[in-house]
This record gives C-alpha cells, structure tokens and sequence, in this order.
C-alpha cells in the first residue's frame, strides 16, 4: 500500500470511529439519564434483587457469578502438604479453591472449618464473629444496628439467622448515588495509617481497587476490651488489617512479631505460626499492572458491550483468563494461543518453587516433631522453631494471596525463594539436633495423600464430616428459617437455596450410612477463621 | 477538542508523516546507493578500520565500545563468596566486570586466568587455544588457514602474536554483501542439532540475534582426538555447544550429565563441579522480550539518527539502560524516573536471591571440607556433593550470564531460587555428616572479603600477579611486535595499543617494589577459561 493510500485509510476510519462514538455516547448518556432518574435506594439495603430492578444490566452479571461453582478439595487434588503446615489450624481439615461470591454464604456454612455449632447444646463455633465480616452486606446492617465492637464479640453462630445474603451492591455503592464507596470500617483506618493514599482523596480508580480491599487483604483479630451499656466487659475480637509499617511480607511479619502476635501453635513442630489471608491487595499494588495504572475492576470485572452500551460486567472474574479476549488481549496483542503458552510457562515457574517451599517446611514441622519426640529442649528447639514461623509465613502469604502469581509474578518468586530458604535453614538445625539425639538418618513419613497428611495431623474426617452433616440439617436450616422470617432475605437467594439446602443428606441413627459433606466433595471457601491470639 | 477536530489533526498529522518518511526514504536510499557502489572488502579482512573507510558511522561508533572501560573487581568489590564457589578453578583468582568489546584481548591478556605463560622457558598457558574463540576475526582467518582442528590444538600462548584485533566488523558482516553472517562454525552446528531453528531459514532477525550468540552462549571445550597431515596423534579441545537436549538449565545439565563432564573438582568439598560460560543467548530466549520478537540488536545496539540517516549504532552497550531512550523506552512508555524506579526494585529482588544463593553454596562447599577433614568417606559424601554440583550448576548459569534479569527475570529468579534449595539440600545433608563426626555445630569460616575468601582458596595472589607483570613486559611485547611484522595488526589498534603497553611497570629484581596487575586493579574480562574433563 502507497503512503497516500495510508493516509487516506487513516482519515476514513477516524471518520467512522468519530461517528460511531457519537452514537455510542448518545446511548451511554440515554442510560445515564436513566440512572440519574431512578428512585434512591434505601440505606441498608440488603437484597441485591431490590438494586438488580434499576440495574438490570449489573445484576444479571453479578447473578452469573453462580457459574464459578466446581468444587476443588485443594488438600486432596493439589497438595496435601498444605495438611502438615496448617496441622492444629482449622484449614488442615478443609480447604477447597474458592467459588464464585454468590456462593460465599453456602460454602462458610459447609466447610469443615466454621465447625458444628449448636446454640440450643450449648455448643459454640470454633470461630469468631469476624469471619462474617466480608460475608455480605448485612454485616454493614448489623455493625451500624449493634456497633463495631458488639458485632466483633462473639463466636460465628451468633449471627447466624442474620447474614443471609452473600456479597451484593450494597458492599461497594451508594444507594443514593451510586458511587463506589467501602462500608467495612477497618479498611479506611489502614489505609490512612499506612500512608499509602489519602483516603479522602482516593480517585475513582483507586476505588476500584479499594472497594475490593475490603476483603482481599491480610487480616487478623485484634482482641479488644470493652464494656457495654450495661456494664459487661467483653472482648471484641476484630477485624484489623497489620498495615502500619507497610504492606509488604516483611513489614506485616515485623508489625505481627513487635506485638507478639501468633495465629496458631504447630499441632506437630510447635512452631509459633502466622496465617496469611489473602493479601491480594498487597501483592497486586508490587506489581507492574498496578504501576501501570490498572484496578482490581480492570480485569476482574471488564467493560462488557450490549448494542450501544457499555457497562461494567459484575460477574467478578476469579480468572481473568477465563474472559481473556475481554481483559488480557486488551493490552497484550496476542493470539489467545500464544498468550495461553506464555501464561503456562508463568504458571509452571510457580508451582515449581512453590512445591519446593511446601515440602521443605512441611518436612521441618515433621522433623521438629521428631526432635521433640527425643527430647530435645526449648531452647535447642527455638532458633529452628522461629526459622519455620518466617519460612510458612512467606510461603502462606505468597500461597494464599488469590491469583498472587497474575499479580506479581517476580515478587511472588521471591518470597516463595525465602519460603524455601527458610525452610531449609531450619531444616539445617533441625538435622544437628536430629543427630545429636541420634536421628541423623531420620526420615520424615510420606505425607503425599491427603489421607496420610490428615493421619498425620490427627484429624477424624469422618467424625468431623458427620457432625457438618447434622449441623446443616438442623441448626442450618433453622438459621434459614429465622432470617425468613425477619424479612432481610433476599427472595432471590431464597429461592436459590431451598434446593441446596435440601440437598443435604439426613444422617442415620447411628450415623453409619450418612453421606458426609467431605465425601460428596462439598468443601468450603477460603474464608478466615483465625482466632488465636497466643504470644511467641 | 472536539470529535471532528481530532480526525482533522490525525489527518494532518498522517500527511506530515508521509512527507518526513519521503524525506527519509530518499536519504536513506542514497545511502544504500553508496554502499552498493562500494568496492568489495577482501575476504578475513580483520583490521575494522579498512571497513570503516567504507562505514564511517558503523565503525566510528564501534570504537565507542572504548567508553566502556570501568574495571569492576567483582570478587572484591562484589561478592567474595564467589571466590569459595571457584576454589580450584582460575576464576577465583580474578574475575572483573566485562568491558568495551574494545579492550577484550587486552583485558584476556591482562587476567591472571591466563596465567604467565614463557614458550622460551617451555611454560605454557594453563589455557587452552579455544580461549581465543570469540577474541576477534582472526579466528576465522586461523580456523581457514591451519583448520578447525589444529586451531583447537595447544595452549592458548600459541596464538598470542596471531589474535591480534578485538571482536570486529568481519565476525558479523560478509565482506561482498555486507549481510549478517556467523563466522564460527560451532554455532550452525548447534543450532541445527538443537532444532530452534533451520540455520539455512534464519531471517534477518534471527541473525540480530544468531551474530551475538556466536559467542554469548554457554559451550564447553570438547575433547577430540584428530590425527595431524604428519601422521602426529593429536587431541583437540573444541568449542562446542550443548544444546543437544535443549537451551534450558536443565536440558544442558542432563547432557553434562550424560557424557560424565566436570569443568573440575572443587577444591575445597571435591564436588564436580560445572562451570558455566554465560548463557545470554539461552536466557534470552525464554524472555518476553524475545516472545515479543526483539532481538539482542534491537537493544543493545539501537537504531540512531543522524540528520536524515537512521543506522544501528555499533556502540554495542552492556548495559541498554545506558541508552534508556533510545532503548527501553521505545516500546516502555514510562518517564526515565519511573522506569528507573521499576527496575531498580526489580534488580533487588535479583541480588536477594543470588546472595541466598551464593552464601548457601559457599557455606556447604566449606562444610563439606571440614566433612572431609574429620574423616566423612567417599560414599557418605557422594549425596551431598551432587547436591552442590546441581545448586552451582544453576547459580552459575544464572549469575555468569551477561543481564540474565534483564532477559529473563523470572526464568532467573527461578533458576537462584533452585540454586539455594539444592546448595541447602546439601547442607542438610552435611550438617548430618558433620553431627556423626562429633562437628554438629560446626560453623564455616568467614569468607566476606576477597582476601578472607582467596586465603581460603590458597591463592597466592600477590604471587600471580607478578608472573603476571612480567609475562605482559616480556613475552607479551615480543608477541606485539611480532604481531606488527605479520602485517595482520589493525594499524588503528596498533597506535591504541602502544600506550596501553608501555604503562606496565618494570619488575624489580627481587620483585618486591613492582605495582603487580591486580593491586592496580587490572583486571580481566569474562572469557571462559575451562578445560578439566574429568569424569564424574
């Protein structure tokens, strides 16, 4: 083609894209007009349903988060070595790959994790009130009806009959205007302690990764005293991001380590453990697509086109992948065949390293096991003991951020490198004391089932998955029936889930013949359920 | 602006760009008239400056590979613990930063590596002649006139007065056409037996690339036995590249592996250790930037403009960042400042692991010494000493190649990480070894300076370097001289090379007041020095 020519192609398809802009802006302001139109939406209000009336558009996408619904047992199809680093931590009995929001509700209630609460026996869940926290916009609801402190008091099944509809609109909008807004009151408090943005002056693409941050950050529960109106002291345990010293691993590690926090103690090594949430946030904002100006919603949530209108699609993406042509390609001008091979490769560099960190930390916790078993003391034990807490908290951070390695590939590399290395290091120290106890050769036993790995860890699936069981028929169904009657739940929902929830099997007289969630594969999602609070 | 302003300006813009591209072709085209009318250069003419009458720009931004003349001390100013990972190989006697094309037979003359060689007194090199390899376009004239085979036949102080001109125009350029060529024939030959590509279908990208990889590749000095024109038994150590199973760290290990090479035995744990040259090509490769289709001469030897003429800028740069304008932010488009900020973070990421990497592989070679000396056996050493073998093999391949981050920074980071997990693998390993023979707390010396590390190498350093002095005073300017009446000298080389001579100092008769090389900080370049061929 003649440069001329060029030209000439250059001036009409400028012609025809002005054109057909003109056309798409009249139908975007049509909508706007629209919206601009609608009756204001009450504060609080919890059904999505009542928002998806205004906007159509953004609540049938965020209905088709329901399609991200396979169920993958992570300790049983992965990696069961993820059983022997969380030993004496709920997450060794269930830990399945998160489904989409829709389902976030059902699957707290199903795991393993949120345990077999019976109020009317007296018995509690193992886990607190905060692991409501990013739940659902009741949470907002009943943190304004009964202040943040009583909300954070508690054990889970006190709300029970309360949050009933899982994430929706009123999370991250304004009924009145619309406008993203977060409604969690611990985010804006970390953000301006760490100085990261002002969150008063947080732009619209700022928000369209903050609204995300409520939740898929790194947390833990901040045990705090109070007294209520009639006097009671209680202790709230809540929902605090470990922000002020910066947001990478090492400064969250040195904030946990100056106030001597530890989640848990190794059920087998001892170890003082630190459980990463998901420090999605933190990990994305090291990352070249975060310098580069991109938002959480930029890929997670792409603009979708319907004839004229242009909107934001709210089936929230897990996988960007998954919609590629409408979110990688964008920007990276490939075919979806070579960009896939490019992924893979990734991909493959990341589960190499991280197989490597998995195993050498599991093999110090056995090892530490062994070393107790001989004898050896406190002191001996604590130098390899410290070098296991720095190596698990590494690898949990980099491992249980979602889609860290999309995020931030090379950062993520790193800190699954010092995983590994710390690992070793206490795999080093440990082997002194293993021969010094006469164990030099000691080999720590397979762990490459998750049958094994749980045998290891003391865990009674079966027992566990019969009290679930009896749990969703009774206790569960109960809880639905209350949230019923209140009125808070969505009809929509509602619907949804009368199918579900019959789907649970009745358990037998002697439980023999009961078919137990974790048999059928109904795991959990990665929900939060740290609680201790024990000091190093 | 309005729509229809915006089409208006395109359109202008387009038509501006026609015209300046006319302007351009037409300058350009006269250009090319001028190199056609040139008369042909006569085949292995290696003196570039006979080029450069012809190539003005080319050649005279080809002698600004001078700028780059910083001498590095890497084992002193760097990393000493490189020093421990050498121990028993010539690189831990010295080893500096890479320099200007320029000075690169300067730079091997001036290295301790090639020690002090005296054919008079019958003191050979300790190198091999395939040392002079990638020197300059005398090889070919070399390889052409005696055969590949003799060429690779003797020490490296055979050739000292005939390898005269550093790496130019005729290593890359057919002296007719101008076009891209390779001139040394170990890489058709690999490239071929690997299957990356047809070397017969090469494009001209792939030559922006093939040209570089004639010497930035990983090879070995492959030991063949030949039988010279006198009926003479002779063995050749030809250069030779193992791509066989595939460029990867890996695929090169396993054919290593598979033919029992060992670069040499460590001098300290006795492990087999292989050494790697610097797999820049290799790394490349597996980059995004090669995905994308660069080239190497796309960033390290940019296009530049003068007036109306664009040529490829013969100034071929280290380091692209040195041009970041010409370079990186062609296709990056970022301020200097921020671009700066995204790789300074990233090259910390880079010296994190290999520190990691290099402290791990150090301390186990020291480790396994001490082993040794309380009385460890062969067969009880064998698990460790593969582990260090494999962990070296990696942080080597990693670290000896010339801006691996910049390649390929995930494809390193991966490599370190692996490099750490094996060299703690084997400490792990020893840490029972040395538990047994009653050193379970044995901590390994210091090795954080050049001198600490040198002197537990047992390199006598002030001792080589004046063998070294005296080497470049004596038998070094007679192979100038004689150089100079063969005729094959670049006589712009020649007038550089006088006052580089004349600035060693005289030894004193005892020795004790000569400046030796090192002390002045004269180091060498990366040239790959490695000849052992023991078994595994």
């Amino acid at each position: 083609m003649k440069k001329y020519q060029v030209v000439t192609s250059v001036s009409v398809l400028a012609i025809v894209a002005m054109l057909l802009l003109t056309v798409s802006v009249r139908e975007n302001k049509a909508d706007q007009a629209r919206i601009a139109a609608t009756p204001e939406i009450k504060a609080f209000e919890v059904r999505s349903s009542e928002w998806g009336r205004h906007y159509p558009r953004q609540y049938s996408t965020y209905m088709q988060t329901k399609k991200s619904d396979a169920f993958i047992d992570v300790l049983g199809d992965l990696e069961p070595g993820l059983v022997i680093n969380w030993a004496g931590y709920a997450f060794s009995k269930d830990y399945s790959r998160p489904r989409g929001h829709y389902y976030m509700l059902e699957d707290q209630a199903v795991t393993l994790r949120t345990g077999a609460p019976d109020p009317a026996k007296g018995i509690p869940s193992p886990q607190p009130t905060a692991c409501w926290t990013c739940k659902g916009p009741d949470v907002s609801r009943l943190i304004a009806r009964d202040g943040e402190l009583e909300f954070f008091t508690g054990t889970w099944d006190k709300y029970g009959s309360e949050v009933v509809n899982p994430v929706g609109c009123a999370d991250c909008h304004d009924p009145k205007t619309m406008k993203l807004v977060t409604t969690r009151p611990h985010l804006k408090r970390a953000v301006d302690a760490s100085g990261i943005l002002k969150y008063d002056e947080a732009t619209q693409q700022d928000m369209r990764s903050l609204v995300c941050a409520q939740c898929h950050i790194e947390y833990y529960f901040k045990p705090t005293e109070w007294t209520d109106k009639n006097g009671e002291k209680k202790v709230a345990k809540v929902n605090t991001l470990p922000w002020d010293k910066g947001l990478s691993v090492e400064a969250i590690e040195q904030y946990y380590d100056e106030i001597g926090f530890t989640d848990y103690t190794h059920k087998l090594s001892k170890a003082p453990i630190l459980k990463a949430q998901h420090p999605d946030y933190e990990l994305f904002r090291t990352s070249i697509h975060f310098k580069r100006g991109l938002a959480c919603a930029d890929c997670h949530m792409p603009y979708v086109r319907e004839g004229g209108v242009k909107y934001t699609s709210h089936q929230i993406l897990g996988n960007p992948l998954d919609s590629i042509g409408n979110t990688c390609l964008n920007c990276h001008h490939d075919s979806e065949e070579g960009f896939r091979a490019i992924i893979k490769r990734k991909l493959e560099r990341k589960y190499e390293l991280a197989k490597q960190a998995t195993v050498s930390i599991a093999t110090a916790h056995l090892e530490a096991q062994k070393a107790w078993e001989l004898g050896a003391s406190e002191e001996e034990m604590r130098p390899a003991l410290m070098d296991i807490r720095k190596g698990q908290w590494r690898w949990d951070f980099a491992l249980a951020s979602h889609g860290s390695f999309f995020h931030a590939p090379e950062e993520m590399l790193r800190i699954v490198a010092d995983a590994t290395h710390y690992g070793q290091e206490a795999r080093i120290k440990l082997r002194a004391i293993l021969a010094k106890y006469g164990a030099g050769d000691y080999v720590a036993p397979d762990f490459s089932t998750k049958e094994k790995a749980q045998a290891l860890a003391g865990i009674d699936l079966l027992k566990e998955s019969r009290e679930k069981t009896r749990f969703l028929n009774t206790v569960r169904k109960e809880w639905f029936n209350e949230a019923k009657k209140k009125g808070v739940f969505d009809p929509q929902g509602e619907q949804d889930m009368i199918p579900f929830i019959s789907a649970w099997p009745v358990p037998a007289e002697d439980g023999s013949t009961e078919k137990a969630p974790m048999e059928t594969k109904a795991a959990g999602e990665q929900t939060p359920d740290r609680q201790a609070t024990e000091k190093l």
